[in-house]
């Protein structure tokens, strides 16, 4: 048995490494995936730091041990050949637009609040930092869900890396606090985008054992 | 005289912005250049949210009238056939790793610091942010070093859209209150870009007028 290409370093409760296994699955791509436990302080090790100065999952590595980090730079190489890119250079730059807005005007607050409640389960003294995460939060979908009445999908007429960065975090935003039954175009762009072939959940989107 | 063919919405203060002349200038790309306070409301009026939703500048506008917004977006767009964007996808990648670093990682620290402290004047009741932003900046800061201490650019061998993304805050990282005396390899490199060919300097880089 040959090898897998690639070594996918994520933890899977988290978002930003659901975009790679999303992406690696839709694109039917072999690798081995390491389970990485944000809180376990794994990612701060020199070992990692070698793979990620910045000390983050997701990190891809491939056989020759050269890393790369950030998770849309990630999917956007591992997807770069297939239909999850379009072919047309401003639908291109797009793609790049949403996701970029996914990490400054999405993640920092609807996927800071979840791991506060989810994975923390919201001690008090995250609760003013929770609390100021949800204006921001609301702000985002309000701006998805703008887009979406007059859309399916977020760039051209299918499912790109622009709907995959968005729907990582979106999708478990009631993690967060965020009921989206105020955002009807974006909660029923959630399920477009989980009847899509080649789509798998989530994997483990249950709460970690915090140890007592 | 031809139209030019495209128009970019800016405000000149700003880092983001500056990446968008920046790769104007490199690229000899026509196009008019409407000026944006970013202080004076304009990016929340109706008129603007049709080009950007979510209300900030730089905002791209084609001869068509079709908008694209997100800074790291518009030079990958306006770039994407210059020797700012490497042919090598894997480069490609490690660009847009760059990119969503320094979108999540080095900006809400370095300019959010550099906007309290040099817009707004570092009023008091903005000094415990102002305060909470030196770590995350510092950290920013130390990863370009680690990277940089062995590299004499972000990305292969010249000058890329990384380094243009990077260079925007991180050369005027002083008015956040960040002294680069601490990172010799990153000071290195901020005179390596600004010697570039076709390299211009922040149109704009003094306080604003703050009405009294």
């Amino acid at each position: 048995m040959a090898a897998p290409t690639y070594t996918a370093y994520g933890d899977s409760r988290s978002g930003n490494c659901y975009k790679v296994q999303l992406v690696l699955a839709h694109c039917g791509i072999a690798h081995r995936w390491e389970e990485v436990d944000v809180l376990s302080g794994r990612t701060r090790s020199p070992e990692f730091l070698a793979r990620n100065p910045n000390g983050k999952v997701p990190v891809l590595e491939r056989a020759d041990g050269a890393t790369l980090f950030e998770s849309n730079a990630i999917i956007a190489y591992l997807g770069r050949d297939s239909a999850l890119w379009p072919q047309d250079p401003w639908q291109q730059a797009q793609v790049l637009q949403w996701q970029n807005f996914e990490q400054y005007s999405h993640e920092p607050y609807i996927a800071v609040a979840r791991f506060l409640k989810h994975f923390l389960g919201l001690p008090a003294e995250c609760a003013a930092e929770f609390a100021a995460k949800q204006e921001g939060g609301h702000r985002a979908l309000a701006v998805m869900e703008s887009w979406l009445q007059e859309r399916d999908w977020f760039v051209g007429g299918a499912l790109s890396l622009a709907d995959i960065s968005l729907y990582a975090y979106t999708h478990v935003a009631d993690q967060g606090g965020f009921d989206l039954a105020a955002y009807p175009a974006v909660r029923a762009w959630v399920g477009r985008v989980a009847a899509q072939p080649g789509h798998v959940p989530m994997r483990d989107p249950a709460p970690p054992q915090v140890p007592g």
